[in-house]
């Protein structure tokens, strides 16, 4: 079994055995592109500020070059293989024709031509004119979105391109998300996944936001819908079928076999999210654990049997992790970029590793500080990108290793509120689980499972969203009857890794109260927000 | 007319032409024993924490060896200098004999019996008791000092002696601060000078301390004045007398000629303090005009016709500064100390030049941060050491000089807080003149012109106490017939040397808005003083 991960920077392909999960090889391969984000190629074109693209050649290149390279390192025969996998980054979404060909192959010197990566995010007043609009007319979608849409989804990117470049958008026949665009290429047909169609496409209760809506937002995207896929689950109008996570969409052309080495007709998974698909990877699937993915940012997934409104996640989906159950998403919109901001810019020229070092020695409190986590704003619970970062209680005896400690725990509390709200608001989270590259700071690890006061589980792979594709790929193979039994045999999960103290689980108590306060003063951003317009207009 | 200041670490001789104030010569001796912390010399006795005490020897030695060599650079002969004028930090005080020999000359290896210099921090608790029956009782002088006197002054510091070691408190005929103590050594005759009486004595109104209000806090304490000077301004009483500042305090002895090498019966200046006499040396002793004396902390100090209870000032003593008006002391706890922090802990190497240069280029606001200036609490006008500092606004795009620049921005925000403090009481405040080590940092000095929205006046010279010292000698010597005439001739001061802009004003206005606000939330010290309890508890 072969999983793909196409990340930001480069794409991951790893051969899993489909009875363990054993990881038997793997192999990255780096985009030659990597982000566009100042110039296009070749043409020099120069982009906006905040803009962000891909090339859609880069992702084909990972199949051509990481894949046959995994498998050659797993020491396995093609034929062996009988199914692929694969995960995206979401929303990472591009215009392509009817035949699916990028309007990019057609129109290299066009921006809007381009794949847009999910950190585009140049169609910010496009998302505050829909967030307005859905909020004024009481749209019952936009609660299933912690009451906002992003501007890094479809609805928002698709808006700036018939705005900014109308003869694009009019050539555009579809708009899909690269998650769907690679399956398209290895298979030849058209389908959508659930997952992104609900967290990026605002799909709900069975349909996108009405034509009225749209229309209201501009009379010529009232029938955007028309570029996705418009039918039923398995449904297939228009030439595009609604697809399930973990169901076969469809088997890999001779083209595709060609490119990848493998054999034709193997079986090919539905696309799918890097975060989503992570949870397979750490068998945690079922009602109630809570996966964070940690890295840069945090990402938190969680399929649940109840369905509630659970103010700032990033959205709640039917069937949007595993079939049958309601999939949520929230998230921390830095966490390890904190971390890297701080040794980068305040951090003394102390490593990481020194300052987790100096840190660990002290006893929870013992800095005298509290922060606030929101260097990068704040995604869950608030939802306000223009919120800023706050560190109180600084002596003139505070040292580096103090404030870095202090960073580290408030995410760790930024990290509970997200868990309190989904408890307060319904949503039973049972077990906390930690896969992503924060992983290996062994310290944080300990003071999340302090400050959280349960124990944490964590994933046993490095490689969790290539191999959680690789188990989507044995369910589309038909080696598992579902996504949980797979999940099961292949995922790798350590359950306790981390256990809480409970005397420093009572002193984290303590600070965590303060930091809820800092929460609700700073958090109706009078004071950050007017700091913030008074540095755009200072800057302006 | 020489004019001697003694600080923390040294003590510095310059030599002043009386018609015009030129500094003509001056030289520094280093204290041997610079600043006793951790252990007594010779017996090796170890301290406690917060201790602090300085040698009466490295004083003497000052005389003995910088004067001359003052003189000697000088290029003036001996016989030309008519005065010589003192100031000394406060306070700095001692026990003695009624002959006025330290006691720690006599018995060396206890700690009680040296000099405690005016960081000395261990008197906290009997500080504490002091104000809290002072308020208890509605002493009418608490108000004087801003609601709390400091653990640094004279009663808090001899309760310590007296319920640490209550026999070197019986043997102690005399307490008494070094800038009394050096001008008794240089006359031969005690006097107390009304500055340090009033702001570091609790002198008020013609009097101390109730001897009921001393007995209450311990009986033995009741009769502590007795070791003071209590007669009326002029009157000796028990060998001592309350002198007014410029007033002449005897002449120089035919051992301390002997000493400095100067002639036997010059005039010798009433003791003073390093801060006040600075007023003079500026130029700058009229109703209204405050001289800020910036450095690692900043002291405030201001004449005024006005007698009013201003909130958290330092001290208000009638001819507290100049013989005829009321002498008002503000202060900021840390200054330039903040800056050293951060450029020593969190600036990434940068040196204070290259952040500032760095930080000078934005415009205001342009960094998004407000902070509060209490990294080492806050005196005026809050009054608490337990506040401590506060950054606020912080992104992953915050560089070190963002951070400087706002550390700067908010001691001038705390220094508008203190000049609004003070109008608001009803006690105008004419003119901002800056005196002090940050002087040279020239963007630091339109900051706070910008922020104070008026013109700062600049101090000429870096030598300000010991020209103030000079000054003062001239008018003990005769030479004028006041302060106000003497720093008219050799004060010197650049008026509106910086002028505020108004559009950076009008910004600054916005920011200081918010910093306001900050001050509001955090100054009452519940979330401060939590995390430093929380703090002290997880170091113990």
């Amino acid at each position: 079994m072969v999983g793909v991960d196409f990340g930001t920077l480069s794409g991951r392909a790893v051969v899993v055995r489909v009875s363990d999960g054993a990881e038997l090889g793997s192999a990255v391969h780096e985009y030659a592109h990597r982000v566009i984000e100042h110039s296009l190629p070749d043409s020099g074109r120069k982009l906006g500020p905040d803009w962000a693209l891909q090339s859609p050649q880069d992702w084909l290149d990972v199949l051509r070059i990481a894949v046959p390279a995994a498998v050659t390192a797993a020491g396995v025969a093609p034929e062996e293989v009988i199914g692929i996998g694969t995960d995206f980054t979401a929303c990472t979404v591009l215009p392509t024709t009817a035949a699916g060909t990028p309007l990019c192959f057609e129109t290299p010197d066009e921006p809007h031509a381009w794949p847009k990566l999910w950190k585009h995010h140049a169609a910010q007043p496009h998302a505050g004119r829909i967030n307005e609009l859905a909020a004024r007319r009481g749209e019952s979608w936009l609660p299933r979105y912690g009451g906002k849409i992003s501007s890094e989804w479809e609805f928002a990117k698709a808006l700036q391109v018939l705005e900014e470049a109308p003869e694009v958008y009019a050539r555009a026949e579809r708009w899909i998300e690269a998650a769907d665009w690679i399956i398209w290429q290895l298979t030849g047909v058209e389908s959508r996944n659930i997952c992104t169609a609900g967290y990026k496409g605002i799909f709900q209760d069975g349909g996108y936001p009405s034509e009225e809506f749209l229309a209201e937002l501009n009379p010529g995207f009232a029938g955007f819908a028309g570029k996705l896929a418009t039918g039923e689950v398995g449904e297939k109008v228009n030439g595009a079928t609604l697809a399930p996570l973990g169901g076969l969409a469809g088997r890999l052309t001779a083209r595709a076999a060609q490119w990848t080495g493998l054999p034709e007709g193997a079986a090919v998974a539905v696309g799918n999210v890097d975060a989503h698909v992570t949870a397979a990877a750490a068998d945690a699937v079922r009602p109630g654990q809570m996966v964070a993915i940690m890295g840069t940012s945090t990402c938190h997934i969680m399929p649940s049997d109840q369905l509630a409104e659970v103010p700032g996640m990033c959205g709640v989906v039917r069937d949007g992790i595993v079939p049958g159950l309601w999939g949520y998403e929230a998230g921390q919109s830095a966490v390890g970029d904190i971390f890297a901001w701080f040794v980068d810019n305040l951090g003394a020229g102390l490593s990481h590793e020194r300052l987790t070092e100096l840190a660990e020695k002290q006893a929870v409190g013992e800095h005298g500080l509290v922060a606030l986590d929101w260097f990068g704003g704040n995604r869950s619970v608030l939802v306000d990108h223009n919120l800023s970062g706050v560190i109180v209680g600084q002596t003139l005896a505070t040292r580096p290793e103090d404030v870095y400690r202090a960073l580290i725990e408030s995410t760790a509390y930024g990290a509970r509120m997200i868990v309190e709200t989904f408890e307060k608001s319904g949503v039973p989270v049972q077990e906390f689980v930690v896969a992503g590259g924060l992983l290996k700071n062994r310290f944080l690890m300990q003071v999340y499972a302090d400050v959280l006061r349960r124990p944490l589980s964590v994933i046993g792979s490095d490689q969790g969203p290539a191999l959680g594709s690789a188990i989507h790929a044995a369910v589309a193979a038909g080696a598992y009857p579902g996504i949980e039994e797979a999940a099961a045999a292949m995922g790798k999960r350590a359950e306790a890794a981390y256990v809480p103290d409970e005397a420093r689980a009572d002193a984290y108590d303590r600070l965590y109260a303060e930091y809820r306060k800092l929460h609700d003063f700073f958090g109706d951003g009078k004071m950050l927000h007017t700091l913030r317009a008074i540095r755009n207009e200072a800057r302006s």
